[in-house]
Order: structure tokens, then C-alpha cells, then sequence
């Protein structure tokens, strides 16, 4: 520990600026405008890595999105762990809402604030600083392996390709993931199960091209009229999804679960009114927060595309409308299954006159892990010594597509990150707490001298 | 008319050209970036009437969007005729529709493909240019006073209020409002009714900011989904507007008026297919065409902001949506009337965690004109001359909030245009066809001649 902590304090404005350079860089994988900056981002940090100490680093698998491949030095007889993270992030939209540019990180108040300075950029570097920590020591305590890719915010299709022409990169002892909060401030967390993902386009057309309401008003059908209507259809007010079948394969937590859920330290009104900045919490008045958000589907509307947009007005009867939905799916459900689902709700719900169509945009399946795995033990045990409080065992309701693929080969898959709850992922303002960063390079470090077998 | 056609034969390509010029300034008046370009519009117009021997010209009301005004040389005796028109055009979005660049006028096969083509620089310069024909004569037969706003599209606030200052530009025996089209291709028209506008945006927020799906779906309220079940309430799915009270006021046509409008050639299955490009014909099934397009009201939904709309998945549960709707009027119905009751019935349907609210953008009250007045009829002798065939009176479903103004000194409003159903007014590809263009040059002139007293 001694070790991890000095390297901290004599590296601690050093790796600020590097961490900096990483975060300048737009890599936005769904936005095909910065394809350049996301082979970008993989060079840096295939570079970056290289300049530590990894004896074979490669980008693999595609030109825009390649997978950073990185192995640190041979260290015969000790486990293997694998690094997971991505540094590809997501767009930073609506910009008018950023108080600093999203791609110029600003340090204020002890918080460092860009697009990916937490998901995932801040926690992939935590690591590698941690790397570089037990490094500095000289032998490294166990190997390590990076696989840190470039397309987790659109669907991962390059690493899953990857990991079927190459099952053997994830043969290993312990896959590490950090792309996670901790549960609340004070509370670090390893988690159970993630949820799935199933994200789609609802396109509906009416017309042969918009028209002029006052002169067809009352004649033309409106596709987003008819769109609306479809959407509200796919739910009803009281938050249950009304896509047949979407529940019977829904896996209830179980009571042991539910009883760990009720103990945690948790006040739903001030997260409502803090975390939220709402007036209510969604969905059956009967559930937990933690059974909505971890273990029940959900259906999302995240916008609608079409007609008239822009400032001002305009009276066009919009001839197309699309709206971007997902649905995040819990234990036992199947991505497949689900877009199945819904295509047959939606065609169910669409009037014979109109063209409807759903698109599937990317996806993947729920995730349940083995929460008694030797490396789970571990990583507590690094909080404990760190923090001062052991992880606590929970769900978590977002999905990391990959992980399924990631454990293929029997390697327990450690769920945990350095992030706090209201770090505003995928949202404007995004940002990491310094205290937390550094506290994660200790835990990491810890980590891998803990997976020593000695 | 032998001074007319011999105008247009030895004048044809310069016109052209010039109208070209005037469709090539970009004058969207809803698009504060566009304020210069409107200023542009409004001085070429001005210079262009100095040319042609208007005595005075100025341009008034408004530094970016001036009202046009302009004189013909005195002519004592005679009865004045003021030419209404505008010089802004709508925005041209969705711009990779256009075949051609919407502010690059192209000629192809007999038409000129522009945005402003027929509404409304098209027209208001056919008036211009037969304008220019009658004073290529020697002395022009009546007195013409130009009005040319430049905010028909956003409201006509400037030259509301310049009414309001100099209600004596309308104490004319004739206002002549060219921005309408014909009936259908070889029937002109003239117009006895126009519906009026009541435009807003329904803007519901939920949260503080945008959230991450993942984290929180199942218990963040959505902006969208609220707004969405909103605007399903407002209109049920056979066409009935559910807003309290608004068909009320509705006048419904005469018997008289019914029965001429089932006289009309017309065929709805033609109609559906070629001119909505439909498979539908919206609205009760009892009702025809012409009652829903002329004399009932409209609800359309014409854009929805908010979330993320742009290439690719984003799982963001947006904070805020905002929907551009309208509402068409008709007779006996007021725009201040029906904003309140849209005011109260998405008042009525907003749950209470959502902060909802209703913003007017702009509209205008219904006009009804009377179709017996002198000019009226002079205007129908002008098409029968020229065409071969006298103006039928209809009804319009369009707006044109500026009218009830016109005729507040008690001159007849003659409402009758060159443009043709199929024009594309409001979208992509709007164009005038040319031999329209030079039949309306020739009809203007004619109807100015006519109007001489002697």
C-alpha cells in the first residue's frame, strides 16, 4: 500500500494532464463524423500503454473502432487478469446544456468534468494508473491484459467479433470491469446482475412528402399523429409496458435479494427530489426503486425525429416521424426475443394507412454473475483496506452488452467501479470526483497484488 | 390584353431573370439567422418598384423586417387598388429533399423549382410585373398602392401594427391578396373564406436534466412519454379535436355553399393518392373534402424537440420535450378563444409531477368575405378573359392572418392567385409553373384595367 500511495503523490499532475489528453479526444462511436477521433482515442491509449511497460500492444479488429489489445510483462506461474473498459463515449448533446465544453476538460471543486470522464475514459485510466503503480514497484504482482474497445456505446460488434475469432483472450483468471458506480457516496459496490439492452427506431409514414395544413389540415394524415399514438399504446399511465409477453420470462429477485435491497441505507424522497429533480418516481406504486431499476424491464421514448424542428414556426404536416426507444431487459430475458416482441405490438398497434417500420439499432443480453468468485472477494477486500468499507453486493440497471462474452470461457467477471451515482452519464456536465479517481488507482493496485497467488 | 401579350413576348427573359434574382435571397422571416437576408428582400423589392415608376417607396415598420410600401403614379379620378404580399418565405428544411438547393431558382420542364416560387414572391411579382405592363401603356388606369410584408410567415406583427398607425393605406376601393392557388389546374378560383391560425408549443419537463436510461429507467419520469400521452389525448383516432368548447363556435357552411361545392370536378381516390400521397383520407367519413379542409378545424402536430434525435442510440431519458402544434380555424371561431381552450385541455390532461406549458407562437382569426362586390367579379371577367374561364368561389383551409386588417376600412378583398394545388408550398421542391407565372401577369394587368371607371 505504501508503494501505491507514494506513486500517487509524486504522480498526481502528471497523470491529471495525461488523463486530460484522453479526454480531449471526441470519441463518439454512434456519430460516424468521429470515426477519425475514435481510432484517435485507440492510438493514445495503445501508445500510452506501450510507454508503461505492456510488451505487446495491438489495435485489432476494425480501422475506425479497433479493440486496444494490451498485455503487461510475462509473470510466470500468477493469474491472469483481464482489464476490460471502452474509450469510445457517448454524444454530448444537447451542448447549449454543458457549462464548459464537453471536450475541454475543467477541473472545479475537486471534480474534472468532460464527456467520459467517468463512462468510461476516467474509469479505463484509474486502472491503468494502477497498472502503472504496481509497475513502479518493479515486477509486476500477477499478469494483466487489456481489452479496452471502441464501439461499447454502439453495440460492441467489434469485440464481440474479436472474441469469436479469439476465445482465448478471455481465458484468464478474473475479468476486471469498471465501468460502474459505487452505490452512493461512502458505499463502494460490486454488482450481481446488469440489465439488457434492446434499442430501436419506430418509423411511421403517411404521406408521399410533408404537406401544407392549410391546405390539406383535416385530410392528410399526420405520421407523427399516428406515431404519438403508437407510443402511447406501448405503455400505460401507470408505467407497465404493453408489449405481450415482454414479463413472462422476467426473473423475480429473489427473497434473500429483496431482504439485502430493503437493508441498504436508501431515502426514496431525497433521491427523488436530489437524484432525480422530479416531482415522482415512475412505474407501480408497489415496486422498490431498486426492483424497478434493477429488476424490471423498462420502455424509453429518447426522441422523436420529423417534421419541423427547428426555432419558429412552421405548419407542415410532417410526412415521417421516427422516435428512438429502447427497452433494458432483466435476468432471463432475451434481446432477441424482446425485439420480437415489440415489432408485434407495434404492428398491432399501426393503423392500415400508415407505413410503419422498427429498425434494430444494437443490444444485448442481461447479465446474472457469481457473486462468491475468488477475484469478487478480492476486490472488496481492496475497498476495505482503501475506503474503509467492504463492497456491498447489488444490481445494477444499465447494460454493458459485452460481458456475457467476456466470462465465455468460465473467468469470474468482477463488476466494479469508482463512479458516483449522480456523475450525469450520458448526460451534459459529466464528470468524475478527483478523490474518488485516486481512491480508484489505490483499489486497482490493491487488486492486483491481492490476485497474487502467493 | 394586345398591350399585355405584346409586354410579356418582348419582355419574357429579363423577367425571369429578375424573378430568379428576388428567389435567390434567402428571406426565411421564422429564423432570426435569416434577418439580414430579409432586409435584402424587402430593399430589391423596393429598388425594383422605384425602376418601374412608383412615385413613393419605403420601407417601414421594422429595421430587419420592413413593410413594403409603394405608390403608383397619381391618377385622379380613379379607383385605388392595394396589392397585398409578402417577401419571406418559409425555412426550406428538410433540406435533403430538395432535388435542387431551395435558394437556387432552376427552370425545368416548364417550372420554376424555388422556395418563394409561388408562396409568396412568385405571385406578389406576377402583380409587379403586370403592374409594369399597364404603365408600359403610357398612363396606368387606376391608382396602385403596394403593401409587401415581410413576417407573413412568423405572425405579420410589423404590419399589423403599421395598420393600426396609418389605417388610411387601407381606405382603397380594392385590396387585391394574390396567395392563393387555383382550384385545380384550369379552374381559377376566388376565394370566400380562409381559416385562421392558432400556433403554440406544449413543452413538458419532468426533470432537472436528461438521465442516463441505464441508472435510471423504471422510476425518472420521461418528458417525452408525458407529452406523447398528451398529445394522444388532444384528438381521438377518428379526427375528433378533444379540446373542450372548440366546436362550438363553428358555423357550419350554408346549404347553398354545400351544394356548389358538390358541383366541383373532383375526385377523392385521385385526390388521395397523386396529390396527398396517401392511403387515407383523414377526418370523419361523413364529412367531405371540402367541409374538412374548408370549414372545420384542425389539430396537427408538426415537430417534436427534445431528447436525442441525431444518427445513432443514445439511452437518455430526456428532461424536456417540446411539440410545435397548430390548430386551424374557422368561421365564427377566434384565435384568442382557442388558444385558451387548448390552454385548458392540456391543462386538464398534464399529470401532476410534469410542468407543463402552453406557449403561443402566433395565428390570426378566420376571415369570410363577400363574394358579390365589384372587384370580386372583375377579377373572375380578368380569368375568363385570359384563361377561358371565370373564377370558381371556394373556400380555402389556409391562413392569411393579415386579412381581417385589409378590409377594416370596408374594401372588398379580392382572394385569388396563380399557384396550383400541387405547388408544394411549405416543402421541399415548392415551384411555380411558368405559363401560370405569364396567365397571371396578364390577368393582374387586365383585372387593373377593368377596375378603371370610365
Amino acid at each position: 500500500m505504501k508503494t501505491i500511495r507514494d506513486f500517487i503523490t509524486q504522480r498526481r499532475d502528471g497523470i491529471l494532464v495525461e488523463l486530460e489528453d484522453f479526454l480531449r479526444i471526441p470519441s463518439v462511436s454512434t456519430q460516424s463524423k468521429h470515426d477519425d477521433d475514435c481510432l484517435t482515442a485507440a492510438q493514445w491509449l495503445g501508445d500510452h500503454l506501450k510507454s508503461l511497460g505492456c510488451v505487446s500492444v495491438r489495435l485489432e479488429g476494425s480501422k475506425n473502432h479497433p479493440v486496444v489489445v494490451a498485455e503487461g510483462p510475462r509473470v510466470p506461474g500468477q493469474p491472469t487478469v483481464l482489464v476490460y473498459g471502452h474509450y469510445d463515449v457517448q454524444p454530448p448533446d444537447p451542448l447549449e446544456l454543458w457549462e464548459t465544453p464537453p471536450f475541454e476538460p475543467t477541473i472545479r471543486d475537486g471534480k474534472l468534468v468532460a464527456r467520459g470522464a467517468t463512462d468510461d475514459k476516467g474509469q479505463v485510466f484509474a486502472i491503468v494508473k494502477a497498472f502503472e503503480a504496481v509497475m513502479s514497484a518493479g515486477t509486476p504482482p500477477v499478469n494483466v491484459r487489456f481489452l479496452v474497445e471502441g464501439q461499447e456505446e454502439s453495440g460492441s460488434g467489434v469485440l464481440t467479433d474479436l472474441l469469436k475469432q479469439h476465445p482465448e483472450y478471455v481465458d484468464v483468471d478474473a475479468v476486471l470491469v469498471a465501468d460502474m458506480p459505487y452505490f452512493t457516496k461512502g458505499y463502494p459496490a460490486v454488482y450481481t446482475a446488469l440489465r439488457g439492452l434492446c434499442y430501436c427506431e419506430i418509423s411511421v409514414t403517411t404521406l408521399k412528402s410533408d404537406l401544407h395544413s392549410g391546405l390539406y389540415g383535416g385530410v392528410a394524415p399526420n405520421a407523427h399523429e399516428t406515431l404519438v399514438r403508437i407510443l402511447a399504446g406501448l405503455k400505460d399511465n401507470k408505467g407497465r409496458i404493453k408489449i405481450p409477453g415482454l414479463y413472462e420470462a422476467v426473473e423475480p429477485p429473489t427473497r434473500a435479494e429483496k431482504n439485502a435491497w430493503r437493508a441498504l441505507k436508501f431515502n426514496e424522497r431525497t433521491y427523488m427530489r436530489s437524484e432525480l429533480g422530479a416531482k415522482t418516481i415512475s412505474g407501480s406504486s408497489t415496486k422498490s426503486v431498486f426492483e424497478k431499476t434493477w429488476a424490471l424491464p423498462t420502455f424509453e421514448i429518447h426522441g422523436i425525429v420529423g417534421g419541423f424542428t427547428e426555432e419558429g414556426a412552421k405548419t407542415v404536416i410532417p410526412a415521417t416521424a421516427t422516435a428512438k426507444v429502447s427497452l433494458r431487459l432483466v435476468p432471463k430475458q432475451r434481446a432477441k426475443t424482446v425485439e420480437r416482441q415489440l415489432r408485434a405490438a407495434v404492428k398491432a398497434l399501426a393503423p392500415p394507412f400508415a407505413d410503419v417500420k422498427v429498425k434494430f439499432l444494437n443490444g444485448g443480453d442481461p447479465v446474472l454473475t457469481d457473486v462468491s468468485a475468488r477475484p469478487v472477494e478480492l476486490i472488496s477486500e481492496a475497498f476495505r483496506e482503501v475506503v474503509g468499507r467492504s463492497a456491498v453486493p447489488i444490481r445494477s440497471g444499465g447494460s454493458i452488452p459485452i460481458v456475457p462474452a467476456l466470462g465465455s470461457q468460465g473467468a469470474p467477471v468482477v463488476l466494479a467501479g469508482i463512479g458516483l451515482p449522480d456523475d450525469r452519464l450520458h448526460a451534459p456536465n459529466e464528470k468524475i470526483e478527483l478523490n474518488q479517481f485516486w481512491d480508484g488507482v489505490s483499489v486497482f493496485a490493491r487488486f492486483f497484488q491481492l490476485m497474487r497467488s502467493d
